[in-house]
């Protein structure tokens, strides 16, 4: 027999389902995952509450918002994972530098650090909600005190929980100013695994104690500065519950989180998909477990409709009580009532006269900084591309010489050379270098083999051509284990290049602790530069400063760094 | 003394600058290239009276096109390089296998072939149409009788002058159908040259007599089939003029095309900041040179502001006629008065009822092939999927056994993997052989170097790694010059690979010399393939041809391909 409607619809509003930013079906990236329009709207229509968007640029994913809150029944929770600005899922919206970025300035400088790390929760939110996105799947929580985290790594704001805590929650204040929606991941900490969820369920085996000293303070300065959500970490924590995973644990949930820390706010699971549930349990018991643990929402949920059916079910039999689900529900209604409205797309365009005219006007107005509407702060403090420069000029590393022109080879180690928004045309990491006589040879893990076997000269250089060699590396993972960058021996290379004159320079975009390791063995007069952000206004100025001792006044847009910064000054 | 203002706007309708098709500034792909919209919205309202966009999505290029003509002051001509279908440049849009597919049937299916040219035509100007373009800058009339032709190639109707007649006249009709103004290019004809005029001045040594059997015919059948522009072409024919390229001369535009051809419709430069021309000509007076010889309007002038003072100056000293600008102005007009209005976005979307609401309707009706509108033809036939597989199952080539699975190396060359819309996610290329055991090793460029310098045996396997190698090759330009596939030795790759007993499969994409080549050194056994699409659908196709002994059953979105396709059948 099916369950009422009511019932059913009420269910309903507690999935949040991935859709992607695209218009079309025929444009997703990820049809396995991405559910296609037709689905989608009938999803909506059954009174789905929430959607989590990935893929499209600023411009379309404002018209997919309003395209699917046009086909709900309910105001959506519409999020997306964005971190690190929201360019980092959207092109044309501000792609930040990572969190890390900030938390290494921290100790010696933790008001600038502090300030900067609340204008990034700003700048966040105000473009989220400027394209129609009214819920920040961030901040990472996790205090990255494991080098060898697969996952975590430059997401985290620190490596100590005092640093992440203080920035995590300074992400929220900013966040919560721009009316948008924030979320502290992952619960109770993700930081300290060398398990990547996505392919595993990671074991934490730490005491109670070990946590509330670790891994919860920065959740607990999170849920103090008002964080409107909490997301569960997909990972197994004996001491709490030795059976079942944070996600689905009301030891983890319902005990730690709600009654100890005295969380009232909204708790999500993070994606049901990933392997480190849908592997263990089937796709409509895990969101059943979820809620019997405590969550209010599911997001991603393996089967939609599969779950609808299961949670009903399990109310039917008296595992879920009719009271819990219309709590959350009610968490739900107060967290999007908390809103300054109207949410969609942005106080200057009620949801009922937007016209694509509108729309353009909004967007047109330049540059990702211009996507601000009226300034509460000057415009000075919010303009993106004043925040990217700041944080990277605070953050960038420099050591050694100046780099010398070519004729050589400008080598650059990427992790994906078919999906690499770093090297879009013009990117300064080949066309700073080029204009230097550097010849371009790209390395990723599917290329042809550049490596023999021999321990202390690794690199096969004739495979590469003559002259010196300028190494560019583009790692964010943790270079040591886990991860394709993990088995290839890059301090060796370095040392190899020294031996034989050949080291030009050396630049590391976001691994500081591959960069750390280089340094270790780099001589000193090598030209060498560190920055944890990987756009392309990382690569100017990291390149200009090699070029010229340091690092150049910075004015120009990211996308323009390349054109503008003369590197033959 | 600036000239009169309307001197000025009647100049200035006459050009076509370029614009990206994105929204935002800092989306732009090629600033260098790309005027920002502050720019672009200045010549607009000066009168500047075409766009020719490059770069974003389907749905972007919609809302662009009304941005843009929101901004003008004139009905503005709105055109693409969507030779290939509007996904050739417009993600979303349906991309279309190259001409020269259909042309290779001509020979043993005419009528087939003629009718696929003509649906090739229809599918392109029906999506243009709906995207808000209404200017398909094609067909390709240029007889690709050269195979060294780096340029021309497979985006070429024909390899001899009455099947590029036949098929480009085809085309032009399926586009007019639908409304949608076309553009024979590049007249003369650009089809015998070895030479790139985007790099150089390419010359054509050939007589009149020549001219009038081989490279005027496709010129002569469009204009009969009423094709409403004809684009100049960037190249030197001393036997009608010694001195000036065939854009700036009036041998060529006035005497061959207007007088002995007859043709009374626009006559439109190709782009002014080609190599071809701004390395010869001062950027204002290219523009000038053009006009004096014949031309109506100036595509992508170097600098706009400055061939619009330029024009005027001529006009001013007698150089220009009024008269003739006037002349120009009116055909311009006649142009779009011949569309069916209201011609922005489409017949059902009035320009002053366009609401972001609309748009979405008209664009979420699921794939490309549904951008289609009221049906004239039954569904089926304008359904673009059905469309690119009946045109890659007529020009899928297929030899030899049937592919054995892994494990072993599937060996990818790109020409460019930073730019690669072949190898999106999921593309078959890459999961079919995946899915076999095949490991992917990618290839470019700029990769680190594959070769060894034995003649008989030129890849240094060793960098590939063990097993047996599946070779497939997305080439496109001509592989034996004046490109960078010219130099790589692949027909002694294929006897190298079989000496050893390690060639499993060859697939080539795109150049039909490329696999001439190599059907001539390869072993009858060896499972072989060709297809002239590179899209993810001519993957899908070829791979299970491979795996199969035969091409499948099609029904899938060339997206999906990858997935439904079942190679393990």
């Amino acid at each position: 027999m099916d369950a009422p409607a009511s019932l059913r619809r009420l269910i309903a509003a507690l999935l949040v389902v991935r859709a992607s930013g695209h218009l079309l079906d025929s444009q997703r990236r990820y049809p396995q995952w991405e559910l296609p329009n037709a689905e989608l709207r009938q999803l909506l229509d059954q009174g789905v509450g929430g959607v989590i968007l990935l893929g499209g640029s600023a411009p379309e994913v404002a018209l997919r918002c309003e395209q699917l809150q046009s086909w709900a029944r309910l105001p959506l929770l519409r999020c997306a994972d964005v971190e690190e600005g929201v360019g980092q899922r959207f092109e044309g919206a501000s792609w930040l530098p990572p969190p890390l970025a900030i938390g290494r300035l921290f100790g010696k400088a933790p008001q600038q650090a502090c300030a900067l790390a609340e204008r990034h929760g700003r700048c966040t939110g105000r473009e989220a909600r400027a394209l129609g996105l009214n819920w920040v799947l961030g901040p990472v929580c996790d205090v990255n005190n494991n080098p060898a985290n697969p996952v975590i790594n430059v997401r985290a704001w620190g490596e100590d929980p005092s640093t992440a805590a203080a920035l995590a929650a300074a992400f929220v204040r900013g966040v919560r100013a721009e009316g948008v929606l924030s979320c502290a991941k992952h619960f109770p900490g993700h930081g300290d695994t060398s398990d990547d969820s996505h392919l595993a369920l990671p074991l934490l085996p730490h005491s109670r104690e070990r946590l509330n000293a670790v891994e919860l303070p920065p959740f607990a300065a999170c849920i103090a500065a008002g964080v409107d959500a909490v997301m569960t970490g997909h990972l197994v924590l004996p001491a709490l519950d030795a059976e079942r995973p944070a996600t689905l644990s009301k030891a983890v949930l319902t005990d730690l989180l709600r009654h100890d820390l005295g969380f009232n706010g909204l708790v999500v699971t993070d994606a049901l998909v990933m392997e480190a549930i849908s592997g263990h349990y089937g796709p409509a018991e895990a969101a059943v477990l979820a809620l019997e643990a405590g969550a209010d929402l599911v997001l991603m949920p393996a089967d939609a409709q599969a779950a609808i059916h299961a949670i009903a079910a399990a109310v039917e039999a008296g595992r879920l009580s009719l009271g819990q689900l219309e709590a959350s529900a009610e968490r739900r209604q107060r967290a999007l009532a908390s809103l300054p409205g109207p949410s969609l797309p942005g106080p200057s365009l009620p949801a009922t006269s937007l016209t694509t005219a509108n729309l353009i006007a909004e967007l047109e107005t330049s540059p990702a900084g211009a996507l601000l509407g009226d300034e509460i702060l000057p415009s000075e403090i919010l303009n993106s591309e004043t925040l990217i420069s700041e944080i990277l000029a605070a953050s960038l590393d420099r050591q050694g010489g100046v780099l010398a022109p070519g004729p050589g080879i400008n080598l650059v180690r990427l992790e994906n050379l078919l999906q690499a928004p770093q090297a879009v045309p013009r990117a300064p990491a080949l066309e700073a270098p080029a204009a230097l006589g550097y010849r371009a040879c790209l390395l990723e893990p599917r290329s042809p083999s550049p490596w023999q076997s021999e321990a202390n000269a690794p690199l096969a250089l004739e495979r590469l051509g003559e002259g010196p060699v300028l190494l560019q590396l583009f790692v964010r993972g943790n270079p040591f284990r886990g991860h394709s960058a993990a088995t290839e021996p890059w301090p060796a290379v370095v040392g190899q290049l020294q031996a034989c004159g050949r080291l030009a320079g050396v630049v590391v975009y976001g691994s500081p602790y591959l960069w750390e390791s280089l340094q270790a063995v780099l001589e000193p007069t090598i030209p060498a530069a560190y920055s944890p952000g990987q756009m392309p206004l990382a690569q100017a100025l990291a390149l200009a400063s090699l070029v010229q001792g340091q690092a150049p006044e910075v004015g120009v847009g990211a996308r323009d760094a390349g054109i503008h910064a003369d590197f033959t000054d």
